[in-house]
This record gives structure tokens, C-alpha cells and sequence, in this order.
């Protein structure tokens, strides 16, 4: 289950900048990535079209504090471990760990957090609103957390 | 009328590799600025989402070619140029010149080219289909391409 | 001197997701813009590779609040705030507020803050290190963040 | 061997544009990401710093055609090919194709070419300058390019 909370990512060169280093603002996309495949795993769509269902979970607030840079070529782990469930909302925190011969350091390199709402899309309005997260996606979630936890 | 083929753009961090240039990718992001700008100016849409209308122009052909590099800092002028105007589709050169001391170089740093076709989406099978440029759309493109050759 | 501190981007077809706004991730690289222009705006460059210099500002920490979205087409105008001068770190906030017919809406769309840290090169070690900020770069963002607190 | 020349990608969330679809630039970040890892299979850096030595691989001439979209979720498979080994620069031409229960289709959605030259850095100059493709680098790129004919 553990293995389902990381990603691994290997820096491409365009996602470097002059400086020599992956620019910050790269680091939300892998989180997001690393969301992304953290739903898959629980087999959960992170957006999804179908009428009256949960349409997506946009973000409220984010942040990343940046400790060590990481350089093209470098392998970077990615862990997601779930802060909060609350009943509209998703508080995740991502850690970035150099890998190295095939393990993570245990130095964090960079940690981040997202928070995302839970929206729907009204039928009547046509425009998306915040939902309480439907009782089967906070179940998996929730499981997903303590099993995190407890590791 | 010929101020609005052409666009400035500053090179941006962001937009630059670890090789301290411009990566070459980006280009490709400031032609459909400089064609979302050429839209605006004859006071057509490039996407739009009423029903059975033109929705959009997706590209199916591509390309660009590399001279000179950009960097952090420069200005750079994108210019372009209607070089056909099919039934269902546009093809637009671009011109990159490096600005200096106000002015564009006479140096062409790069050169793009990108085939789009016209799409509306099908209102029965829901889907996006290749349909003929709408006769006001053809017009003023036509006439852009004229003046941009007259001049 | 206000009119320095503030920038104002189009929404590009490029910014925005399947959702149709602007993907959360763009805001950081708008709000390095809005850096860059404000660093030029007082004379000083952002990054220099001058030897012994000042040769950038790595971010340590970054964070923004999203409040409504950005759709593509908009114009959005992103103001810069000092909110600390540090011996080597110096902390911005960023208000992005949608531009309607030539204003800027009282309502702030989103709110980013960036903590960037001055480095320069070790010449020993040929590795980046933290520097105090140097004399003439603090005045000019003291005198800066004074009148931008005074309006 | 032949695994060496493909990669498999996930389209990720923040490469979908307003329109549903991966846009279009996005297809030569793949590209390039392909290209480092075919570079890394033959036990060759894309980019190296050692003075003296090749530097890196800048584009001179790169292209795209587009016959089918991907959206978020697909999984593509993108191929490389050498097209042309020439004394100072390679062609890699590049297919993409949507993989559907593990395989991917025969169809090719998309089809890039990318055409790198070598350059080193010139001690006197300081400059990037093109230069022929070192002798064991040709070789192992032709031999590549053979075995990849041979299929």
C-alpha cells in the first residue's frame, strides 16, 4: 500500500532554468502528479465529468518550502501523506528526497501542501460549487491516511 | 494595422534551461500568443464555445527553426505572416527577432510555421469536426494576409 | 513609482487546464515576473553572474491562496508588496485581481506570497551561498517597500 | 535494446489545455524526454559540463504533425528513431501512440522530428560552437540506428 503514496521522477532538462536547478514552480506539478496517482491508486478519478458527481478538487492553498535544489538527471521521490480530511476539503503534504543508488535520502530536499476543495457542477447554475466529499471517496481517503500514519 | 502582427515578449526565468537559453519548446508557446493577439486584432475569438459555431483551430502541423538563441532579459519581437489560407485550414509563418536598443534586428533568430485547422464541434456525435472557415473569418484573415503582403 | 510594482498579463490558451482556468501552477511564474519587472524597475538586475556579485534570489518558500479563477482571455493585474526586508531574505506578497474594462476589481482573486534569499557564488567553493544583502540593493527596496506601505 | 528507444508517459493534468486535450508544445517536451533517455540507454550524457568536451545537443530544426489528441489519463508510448547521423548533427524522427490495455495501437497519433546539432564550449571564445559528433559517440548513436532499422 506504502508504494501507492510515492512517485519517483526523474528532472527533465526543460524543467531546469538557467540557474542549473528545477524551478520552483515545477515542484506543484509534481505534486499534482503525484496526487494524480495517488487517487489511482485507490481507484478514484481526481476529476471526472459525469454529470452531478464530483468534478474535480480544485486548490485553495499551496505551498512549498525549498531546502535543496535538485539538477537534470537527479531521481527524486515524491511522498504523499494525507494532513486532514475535513468535509469539503483535502489537506495533503508532499516530501522531495533526493534518490540515490535507488534510495531516498533522508534528508527532505523540499516540502510541500495543497489543499483541495471538492467541487461539483451545479446543474442548475451550470457553474461549480463546493460539495461535502462523497461518503465513499472519504472513506478511501481516510483509510489511506491512517494506514500512512501508521507507518 | 501592421502593429497588430506583431507582438514583444521579454524572456522570462521560467522560459529558460540550464543551458542558459531559451528552451526551444517555448517558441512554440509564443506563436499562439502572437496568433491569439492576431485574432484580437481583426476581432475574431481563437476559441469559442457557442453551439455549432467555429470552437477552435488545433494545429496538425507544426515546425521551427533555430538560429540564434534567446536570453533571460531580451526582447524579442514575434511577427506574423498568413502565408495560406486554405478551405479548413491557415497557415501562419513566424519571425523571431531579438529587439535592440527598440528595434527589431534584422537578423531573424528563428522561424515557425503553424498549420491550424478550423473545428466545430458536431452537435450529434458531441465530437470536434474539420468544417469550412466561416466566410467572415476567411474575409478579414484575407485581408490581413494582403496588407501583410503589400507591405 | 506605483505603476512599477505592478504588472498586468493576458490570460494564454497555454496557462489554462481541461477545467478551463488557469492552472494553479502558473501563478508562481507570473509572480516571477512581476519580480523581475519590479527589480528593473529599480535599477537592479535579478540575476548576475558577475563574479563575487549577487548572482540570484532561490526561493525558499512560496505560497498562494486562490480565490476565484482566471479564465483565458482575462487580463489580470498582479501588484507587488514588500512585506520584509531580512538580512538575506527579503519576503514579497503578490494581490492578482482581474482587470474589467481598464480597472482592476476591488476583489483579490489570489494572494501569493515568496521568500527569496539572496546568494552569491563562493569563489573556494564554487558553490552558491546565503549573502547579506548588499547595501545599495536593500536601500533601493527599502525606499521602495516605504512608499508602496504609504499609498 | 529496442526498449532503449521507447518511453511511456502518462498525460498529466497540467498538459491538458481548455480544450481537453494535451497541447500541442507539449509534444516536444516528450520528444526531448525520450531523446535523454535513448542518450542514457547508450551510456551518454545529453548535456555535459567538462570543458572541452561536447557541451550539448541545441535544435536547429524541430517539427510536428498531429493526427489524434491525447487527454489526461492516456498513457502514450513515444518511439525514437535516427534518422540521419551527419558529421555535426543528428535527425530523430519520433512517434507517439496511444496505449490501450498495455499495448499501443498501431495507429500513430502524432509524428515529431528533431534535428540536434553537437556543439562544445570554445575555450578562447567562451561560446557554444558546433562541432563534429565525437567518434565513440557516433558509433554508438549508428550502431542504435541500425538495430532500430533492422526491426
Amino acid at each position: 500500500m506504502a508504494s501507492q503514496f510515492k512517485i519517483r521522477r526523474k528532472v527533465e532538462f526543460v524543467e531546469t532554468d538557467m540557474a542549473g536547478i528545477v524551478h520552483f514552480s515545477n515542484f506543484f506539478r509534481w505534486m499534482e502528479a503525484c496526487e494524480t496517482a495517488f487517487y489511482q491508486s485507490l481507484g478514484l478519478p481526481l476529476i471526472s465529468f459525469n454529470p452531478g458527481k464530483v468534478v474535480g478538487w480544485p486548490r485553495v492553498n499551496v505551498s512549498c518550502e525549498y531546502r535543496a535544489p535538485f539538477r537534470y538527471g537527479d531521481t527524486v521521490e515524491v511522498r504523499l501523506l494525507v494532513k486532514e480530511v475535513r468535509t469539503r476539503a483535502v489537506v495533503y503534504v508532499f516530501q522531495f528526497r533526493k534518490v540515490v543508488r535507488g534510495r531516498p535520502e533522508a534528508m527532505v530536499s523540499a516540502r510541500g501542501e495543497i489543499t483541495a476543495v471538492c467541487v461539483k457542477n451545479d446543474p442548475e447554475s451550470g457553474q461549480m460549487i463546493s460539495a461535502p466529499i462523497p461518503q465513499t471517496v472519504r472513506a478511501k481517503i481516510k483509510v489511506a491516511a491512517e494506514k500512512s500514519r501508521a507507518r
